[in-house]
């Protein structure tokens, strides 16, 4: 039998896990502990660590369909390498964390030159500058192919870090920005040929942008964190949906999401109509875009919007938490329906032929 | 131009890491500060956090050509789980420190069913088990091929971890266990059907266990750090040769080598026979045994040796650090020779080939 992957989480990973979260690690200096283990189902493993941080730790492998646009030759080798590092950040970020360092693995083909690899590495430390963080060494060799993985480490004061579990009927449901770009792209491009006109180059930039220069929401976690603004928190790299979908199940409640608060972006609008999908549909379907989605009481919405506005940031409400039953809902002017779009599931590229046969 | 990977890290990588130990990481809770980086070529990097714990983190891929053993069926995908766990956490071991968890990423081909991957998260659990760790998350999904990489984690009290650099001039220079058997694994049964003859089974299940059940040697990491005897250590994942000439330059010193010191596991000698190199040779060789490497003072010798013995754990003596100018020699009845063995390069399965063209 092959399961796909997250039945495979569900069913053969989980019971590895079960019961870990709350493990007093008794080999340690001081009696460290645990406490968010794989069995939470969190972005990030975190550790008490008996001191003044809670260390938060993440892995994040970047390969295979994510990268149709590195053999189709729109990403280039840098490109991959910064990828990586947002990828692995976001995960730190979505639990508040300030990130401590990165750990890279880069394994190469035998024909990859040393400017090939070279661009890699420069690309892994641009990112690494970008996000205010270190590349604190890893793994480099020899493979039958690219192959570049990762894990993030960061800390949080004790007590503040960001999970899944939280949500509260009532809390506002909040993302920092539109989703949906890096998905559009993949949408996009492999297909750009046969499509009846090309986009602008200014569209098609913006596609683009989310996969050569993704950023990691960092800033925009520790103001969650620091402020205890968020009840609970999840980056998009799975993709809208996807990402409130898992915030519901780990919370215990429902969303109602408001179809008229989802913003979307031009590009993302643009693909839809050429491709003939929905627009928000592909918006919220699998796009690592590596936004936070996050829920919040509703008293604490002015402050946080200041907060954010400080720092030049800011976020949209596109929705609410209410009683599990309700389940996770769209509401608009034609009443509720489930949350349109495609969950991620790392098996295909064909993102509008999955959304044109919902 | 393609370098291979020594050159690579020497002339492509260490650019970017450079001078970034002691960097002071500003965003954190508390003043946190990266105190070995991948500039000090050590096994790990190492972060002090300010509180009563050192973080030590590092990142270990396994796959190509580590695993022809199993791309020739002599190892199951629960042994591969076992051994990504093993090489990870071997490279904490070699900092002393206690493992906090493992974070793992599996990556699978389409045909690869269920069971084989329940085998492989099933090896890599009972590995965190065996060595006190837990599996706390990271990831997994498609793959072209089978893909296993990891992180480990692990804290030591301030101001204990153990670095490659440090050895002094007269420091006795030691190892946890015989080297070699895992690299004479792979010089034997690649071409096993060609040999004159078949090992006994016993030597040959010798030869697998290293693959199929590798262990790292935490409790000695863990004494050498918290009775502060070594002055330098790192793990043979390179093999002893490759162990003795890092040791040599992190710390500035030359090794005499004592020959007949060299401890010779049965079934090193019986496939160096067998494939016509010299036994030391072979021993000394590329060959991911994860034995601890590490120097101490003379006086230290015997306060050490009881601490191990408490344990029921012993190591061997096999030189001593000498003046840099001496550089890395094997001392013998023939007088001094330069090191015997071929250190591992990732590219090559033929180490018999390897030794005899020296």
């Amino acid at each position: 039998m092959r399961s796909d992957e997250p039945t495979r989480v569900a069913q053969l990973v989980a019971r590895f896990h079960r019961g870990q979260s709350g493990t007093l690690l008794s080999d340690a200096p001081v009696p460290a502990r645990l406490t968010h283990g794989a069995d939470h189902l969190d972005d990030c493993a975190v550790f008490d660590l008996g001191g003044p941080v809670t260390l938060v730790a993440g892995s994040d492998y970047v390969r295979g369909p994510k990268f149709a646009l590195y053999e189709q030759g729109l990403l280039s080798h840098f490109d991959i390498g910064y990828f990586l590092v947002a990828a692995n950040v976001s995960d730190i970020a979505a639990m508040g964390a300030a990130p401590l360092g990165v750990l890279t693995v880069v394994r190469y083909p035998h024909d990859l030159d040393d400017d090939g690899f070279h661009e890699i590495m420069a690309g892994i430390h641009r990112a690494c500058d970008d996000l205010g963080t270190l590349n604190v060494g890893g793994d480099i060799g020899s493979a039958e192919r690219i192959i570049v993985s990762g894990a993030a480490l960061g800390v949080c004061a004790p007590g503040t870090v960001l999970t899944r579990a939280g949500a509260q009927p009532g809390d506002l449901l909040c993302v920092t920005g539109p989703c949906g770009l890096a998905g559009a792209a993949v949408a996009y491009f492999p297909t750009r040929g046969a499509h009846r006109r090309r986009l602008p180059d200014n569209l098609e930039h913006r596609l683009l942008a989310g996969w050569r220069r993704p950023t990691a929401r960092v800033a925009q976690g520790r103001l969650l964190s620091q402020g205890r603004f968020a009840t609970s928190c999840q980056d998009t790299s799975d993709g809208l949906k996807a990402t409130i979908e898992q915030l519901a199940a780990a919370s215990g409640v429902g969303f109602d999401i408001h179809a008229d608060a989802v913003a979307i972006d031009a590009a993302v609008a643009a693909v839809a109509t050429l491709v003939g999908v929905d627009e928000i549909a592909l918006a919220m379907s699998g796009s690592p875009d590596f936004q936070l989605a996050f829920t919040l009481a509703p008293q604490r919405l002015d402050a946080c919007r200041q907060a954010f506005a400080c720092q030049g940031l800011s976020f949209d409400v596109i929705g609410q938490a209410c009683d599990p039953a309700n389940g996770v809902r769209m509401t608009g002017p034609d009443g509720g329906t489930p949350l349109p779009g495609v969950t991620w599931r790392h098996q295909s590229d064909d993102l509008p032929g999955l959304l044109l046969r919902q």
